[in-house]
């Protein structure tokens, strides 16, 4: 592929984060009606303004500085103490073991433990299955390194208490001679978790075609009341065999410290510490040691933070089914993706329009796969804010519709 | 290239701040004599605990926690403001304008913005044009992105006043279809800087040939009593043909915050941010705040820096000068690469003996280009500490005299 066409194909000019470059452009001929007046809410990621980090971060990352050159040079993957933390706390939460020194590597963020695993897995004309709607980098990682895109369907809306993966479809993308399976559970965008059913028959066929799992479970601690979760790592594949990613960016509201992990497979973290050593070195030696507070937060205060989140996104789903936005129930996370009606103006100008006339920041469905007709809201927000730009979402589809 | 030898050229066995998982292996029997005590000295990075990080820099960093939200999710090339504030600077030392908007971007660390330049700039088969010696990574990043590498010779102890770049080998890889120019300058590891004539001379033959080129300064600041430094992007090429790269990490310490710059050709720090997207989304948030700091340190505190660094440098070399290690003198930075004399073990055996047998870590020739015969050294250590494991070095390479 031309160098030009590889970096077209990285696109970020819809990509969430990066709303401050995109110019309001000619939509004034679009406009119906006036503004509709309202606090700006940045749906594109979760406010940690509104939902505070985990205290003593700053303290864990002020102590790091003080212990100076110990930990500003880390070993690449990391930290040896903190990882052996971690590795104990993480074989406890997903329910199956880690070496600390072989399965574990600390990365820039959970975007660097992804983009490293990708690059580690897959190469020129290599076959990655990957579920549409799935996160919006997944995809372009893959075809930056020349692999080719095997889409399996998810019918996230079909009503049932399964995610909804196309059994089917996953087994033909199998039999085509995909090498990797690479899916975020909980799902981002539509926050469904995969049940024991799926992930037991996903565990099948991997082992049956000799496949990799990397596994994106970002958000698997932000679980809702009554739900449950099973870790592709403990079903029983070889360990070689899965790679898993989690960070401390969401539920825990560190995402400004860029903290990741990956874990499990040792070949693939032995890979993934040769590139790391060419892509960024190392996670920032300081920002590691905030790592010290998680999955070790104060008593209750992750059930606060999972209850407080429920009951935005029980006003929010009331909201929008309301206004005639179907929208899944999401089982964890905090993303939530409404189907819009008929528009009358395409989604990126329905995008365009929230944040030019109603002051509501909206990822557009279409970086998640072909979901021309869905938004993506991250709903990790101040309640109230939350419900009023939801109020205007839900004016504004009215205003345009077709 | 099958992933597997593209891993296998990653190999980071030898590189510097890996030597924790290196282990001792079975080096008992090339021992001669008994181990020289000494304090651990680690020459592979410079000390932050001998050199303290810039004054204030956690301070900025905290008052980026406190600012919440807004410090924590930036755009994917960093800050608006923080990157307005750097172009300023950056633009009066380089001695030529930078856009703040367009031509620059805040990556994870230098290394991290000399990923994303060869990325965006190198593809498979392209050539690209490299000094030998340089930067280990270097060679390793475009061989990554399937890129031909041409050597270019730099005959750094030849005692005149410049570099020593073979300019003719420079021709001939230009003339051999090299599209990039890939350099650090100072250089990495031998502390040469370009003159003023060399400088002109690259620049006159990149307009020639339209090459573009990456100029890793990283240690330009550091520029030794008496010496001048010339920066290629002020040299006339054509705005879109030069990135240069600069970061804290060395002369100010800030490593452990892992924060780099690129600055300069617009369609190449669009296409960087784009990558950035999915190998990292941001240089950390708050990290980016410390770049407050930069350029705008206490009066006289980079006068200070250097003048203790050059004290050490002085009584280095003098040394390994009387022990019989060649040694060119660094103009800038803090490396120094001392030739060895014939040994009766390879350059690997030997490094590993000092490590464990005189407590002094040092970084292998060959990391940097065929030079089997050296040693790499950063020199930014407790100026005693440096002095008494300089004798160490010297006193090995006598006990293992051919």
């Amino acid at each position: 592929m031309l160098t030009t066409d590889k970096f077209a194909a990285l696109a970020t000019d819809n990509a969430p984060g990066q709303e401050l470059r995109q110019a309001a452009g000619n939509i004034g001929n679009l406009m119906r009606g006036e503004s509709i007046a309202g606090r700006l809410v940045d749906f594109s990621h979760g406010d940690v303004d509104a939902f505070l980090p985990t205290p003593g971060a700053l303290d864990r990352f002020s102590e790091a500085v003080a212990a100076g050159g110990r930990q500003a040079y880390t070993e690449y993957r990391g930290s040896a103490d903190i990882r052996a933390e971690l590795a104990e706390k993480l074989a406890a939460f997903t329910g199956a073991p880690i070496s600390a020194e072989h399965g574990t590597i600390i990365t820039p963020g959970t975007q660097g433990a992804l983009f490293l695993a990708v690059a580690s897995l897959v190469n020129q004309d290599d076959k990655v299955a990957i579920v549409q709607p799935d996160y919006f980098a997944n995809r372009k990682l893959v075809q930056f390194f020349g692999g080719q895109v095997l889409p399996v369907a998810m019918d996230y809306m079909d009503g049932s208490s399964e995610a909804g993966l196309d059994l089917t479809q996953l087994r033909a993308a199998f039999e085509a001679g995909a090498k990797v399976f690479l899916f975020s559970n909980p799902n981002n965008p539509t926050g469904a978790v995969y049940s024991e059913r799926e992930i037991g028959e996903l565990a099948k066929l991997a082992a049956a075609f000799d496949i990799t799992i990397i596994a994106d479970q970002l958000y698997s601690r932000l679980l809702y009341e009554g739900e449950s979760y099973t870790h592709i790592r403990a079903c029983g594949l070889p360990e070689e065999r899965t790679i898993t990613i989690m960070g401390p960016s969401k539920t825990e509201s560190l995402s400004g410290y860029r903290l990741g992990i990956a874990f499990g497979s040792p070949p693939t973290v032995e890979r993934m510490e040769k590139l790391q050593a060419i892509v960024s070195l190392r996670a920032p030696g300081y920002n590691q040691a905030v790592l010290r507070t998680w999955f070790n937060e104060p008593v209750g205060w992750l059930d606060e933070r999972i209850r407080q989140h429920q009951a935005i996104r029980d006003d929010l789903l009331a909201l929008f089914r309301k206004g005639g936005l179907a929208t899944r129930t999401p089982q964890a996370g905090s993303y939530l993706f409404p189907t819009l009606p008929p528009l009358a103006v395409s989604q990126h100008d329905f995008v365009r329009l929230l944040h030019h006339q109603a002051n509501v920041i909206v990822t557009s469905g279409s970086e998640f796969g072909p979901h021309h007709d869905s938004i993506r809201l991250n709903f990790s927000q101040d309640h109230d804010a939350a419900v009023a730009a939801a109020h205007r979402i839900v004016a504004m589809a009215d205003r345009y519709r077709r």
